[in-house]
């Protein structure tokens, strides 16, 4: 069976598994204090370019969503995200569990536009009811976005710029976000992310890592952020093992280069995908790719190959992902093309 | 620096590493469905005799405490746990985060007493306001308890007596659970605490994971626990890097096996503090020692030595405790009594 | 100034008063166990031909919603609603606050369709990764709706035929329902209600009452629902005061015989209106009449009416309300004519 | 049956129905913007002697309690308050339902002492794991207290100045606030309350109203405190309710002169009492008499008289008591008495 299901099937870059050996039998104090975590965040801070910044281990996406967003909202205060945000649809309502409401934008490709969110807080306070109702307390928006799609430079400094208006919080979930970065085309930095949110995070688990998202503030987190990280269950004993991680992801542009080997393999996919005729669902310029496939082609290919089956097309059809990593080999992409019709 | 402070200050058990090396380009998928998360099921299952056991694998257990609870409690009833349980006093409130209030019991060395809890449950019913008031829905114990000291089997069936009169889950936190099945003169087995609870978690984070806790429910879990891990933010993409740990743990042995050399070293260290006339201040047969220091010598052995403060014992006086774990060495002890006034 | 901003404006109907009055010194015991309370249980029951439905008495709509789908979820569901359902837009967030998600259905004129219900739950279930979202746990509608609509028998019976056969519970909002009950050519009873739904509640606020709404579950009551009513702080202490309220507008059919008021004088309106060639925003057939004005035209008018401002309709004209209550007197309706150009 | 379970047995004072009476057909604005709330707070405002007090009336204890604190607490702290206090055991849990724990203090007849809250603070910071657990977020206090008892202006002084030191908002519960400043000899007045406290609230529904406390903070409310009040479900449409009632208690000292009432039959009742030669259990200067039966006496006086059983004093005793009201006549206290062996 060829694995193209997702982008966190396998374990974590070697040279991870490596560290975790060498400084195994190492005695540490627990909770992020010990001197990998703060080597790690060093070299997070020079590669965002913000000395400032402050750092926060988790270990996934979803709980680094909820810890985020349960932190900086105040009691009655939503998110603002896409309809198709992972907060809003994938996440077994993580968010309400913290008390509040996931506000939906309208979406294209997994995007929101500056405009509409401009036009949807412009409403907001129009409405004289508005005390009645749930107040917007943030924006949170993925890159690459749940389609595998990204933003450009311009397009964030723009939604940015509207949440500096209205005061609120720009917090961009980054699960996928060295696959962003490694992106062909992009015009899009790290440093650039640092500049336009107020919090972001640096996906761990799906770009190279057992586990773990590293949590940024570039210029200041919350008071007490580390208390609320206990209160929701989200603090590990042993932060050594995200500390060690993130030092080894950030070490000699570890995080970059693994990145671009899921977007150099996802290229050579999509080129060999084009030639043989299918059809794509959208453009996307990261590792995940989003075809169409016919119902029984669907099947048949799924005895050789395992994929992520994402929505109903129409009534024959059926939208289907292919997700690369940093750990696709350029063999493995050869033995899915030869079983391709 | 010679360092006592705690029982996971170091990684893993230098098996888990190796499997984890061993696996890690394997592709499975994630949340808890790979083969290793199956096969450590299995094995946990065979241990505590129970085939129809459900598991679920967590990070840590200030989590674990907060999902389970979360979980099997409805929403107007609390927690009965001693005054000095984890989830009392350390968890930074993740208990009330979920909605919940943890009633606290009397306590002596950490443990709670049947016939207490029988006359608070006694007491609750009599009062004719009862429906005025939070009810209670599970009992929290902890084994070993925050003190290092251990319950009986004679204990745990009389608790577990009054739990099942009054149709409340008895929930064991077992973050050291494998010193206490190792301790010296137990009679308590890993069968009879699947017997006696309705849930209770193996402790691996203190037992020679990197992190990680394997949830047991002996009979059955609350319908949907999966979905409400998830909304909890405790829900791994890669799962295996649980399961490969525990699949560790639970073959061979191996967890019962380095949980006793925490036992022997704490064994070693208790002699030698005797023998140098210093005052427990009370006795565990575990890997914690609780020892009352005049302030003086408190510091200066704190010149050589990291031991964790645990409390004032009176203006002259503090309690500090030693810990020992998996993965002391004998010549640690020797250190450390060597430079031990 | 002529009002007609909303059906809350005035006190309660004097026969109310005059009860309060005339019972007031009596002593009785609180929570909602004095005779009053009893006796008005006993009266609702009848009306909706359930002799045993448990009934409760609370303060207002808001705080109905957020109690009993506080209630009936378990903590990994939602509630689905019309998106512009009172619980979806204008409750502050009171229902998010309990944990629970708000899932957003299509709506026409205030109303969801059995049909869009159904597919929208198979859709969920047909997702292979349903486990990661919010689970459909109970299904809200108001009656009549936030736009003055009302549903038909058969539309009611064909939701509750949708509900029953996914198990889930059916709560309709009736924070106006004696007018849905009292309009012409409704086909709707209180009994096809009760017997429909598995919770709803009668308006006491909106119609005739000082505050309160009756609570009704056909069947039966959550357990422990009266302490949970007392946790979301919604228990009062002088029970009577909702009691001798409800016993009123129970006796000699006082709710429907007021609530036709506000449907006559509704009635006279709206002929007035559409002869006057205003148009109407949607056709209702209860106390709510939504007239388009001209931006202008609406300020000439708001010198002498007090409306509600509904929303905008496009740059130059915006969605007005006119309401009636049980307390609006042909003559204001008059005055109301006499103004309008 | 003569009646002294509580004092919430009876209606309202008759000025409040008149009052209610005088106004019903007029229509005013809804959720607390109409003339007599408007009103009604410039009278408390004069009455503390505080010109910027804001002011916000809402309908009970606990639910004023739960929506004082959920809303003054960030989400990592916790209240302090005695063990007896009514937060801690009889409110269903709802200050945890907001997310919240209660610190409880040691009490003395239901007061809390100065000295054990600045010993309790200074304790939490000493502990260098404070981090890991609830921060002291605010103090509550009753005055009266559940058992009667009120503080000194000194204590209330003393407690202020810790709360001040520490930077914790101090609210003071007041639903029995009227009894406590018409008791004999004490030396607190609203104005000191105001002075002392950061929000406190003067109940109404055990004084003389049909529900309504006043929550009152002398010097700002926290931002957005109307929306957190909706959020919770506190927001009453027809807030008239609670104005006319508030206006009429604070229109010519109508507040303190029935308050006075329920002290002066108290103090009837005592000193019958204790002529006949009862057993206090504690000395109360106000409207709540705790009295020691023995239990076969007890469930004689229980065939003529209502009381409320209070708590098991020892096997064959039992605690009683007997409460006034603002509507107490001194016939029925001669009545009591008459009965009493």
């Amino acid at each position: 069976m060829i694995y193209f299901e997702n982008d966190y099937c396998e374990g974590a870059h070697p040279a991870i598994l490596q560290k975790l050996l060498e400084t195994n039998m190492e005695k540490h104090p627990g909770y992020g204090t010990d001197p990998y975590c703060v080597s790690a965040k060093e070299k997070i801070r020079k590669a965002c370019g913000c000395p400032g910044a402050e750092i926060f281990f988790l270990t996934g996406g979803t709980q680094s969503n909820a810890v985020v967003i349960g932190s900086l909202l105040r009691r009655y205060e939503g998110v603002l995200a896409a309809s198709t945000g992972h907060v809003s649809l994938h996440e077994a309502g993580a968010i309400e569990y913290t008390g509040h409401k996931v506000l939906e934008l309208p979406q294209k490709d997994g995007k929101i536009q500056a405009s509409a969110l401009s036009a949807r807080l412009k409403d907001y306070y129009a409405d004289k009811s508005y005390e009645h109702m749930v107040f917007p307390g943030m924006v949170y928006i993925s890159h690459p976005t749940e389609y595998g799609t990204l933003y450009t430079r311009q397009e964030l400094e723009d939604i940015s710029a509207v949440c500096a208006q209205y005061d609120l919080p720009l917090f961009l979930d980054g699960a996928r976000l060295g696959y962003g970065l490694a992106s062909d085309g992009t015009d899009v930095t790290l440093a650039d992310i640092a500049r336009c949110t107020s919090v972001f995070y640096i996906g761990g688990t799906k770009v190279g890592a057992l586990c773990g998202e590293a949590v940024v503030f570039p210029q200041k987190a919350p008071p007490h952020f580390f208390t609320m990280v206990k209160q929701q269950g989200a603090l590990l004993a042993k932060g050594r093992l995200l500390g060690i991680q993130f030092d080894t992801l950030f070490t000699d542009d570890l995080y970059q280069k693994i990145s671009r080997n899921a977007i150099e393999t996802a290229n050579a996919l999509k080129d060999a995908l084009r030639q043989k005729g299918y059809r794509f669902f959208l453009e996307t310029p990261t590792n995940q790719i989003f075809v169409i496939l016919e119902n029984g082609q669907m099947e048949r290919i799924g005895r050789d190959v395992k994929f992520g089956f994402w929505e109903k097309y129409d009534e024959k059809h059926t939208v289907v992902r292919f997700a690369t990593s940093w750990g696709t080999r350029m063999e493995e992409i050869r033995e899915l093309i030869a079983v391709l019709p």
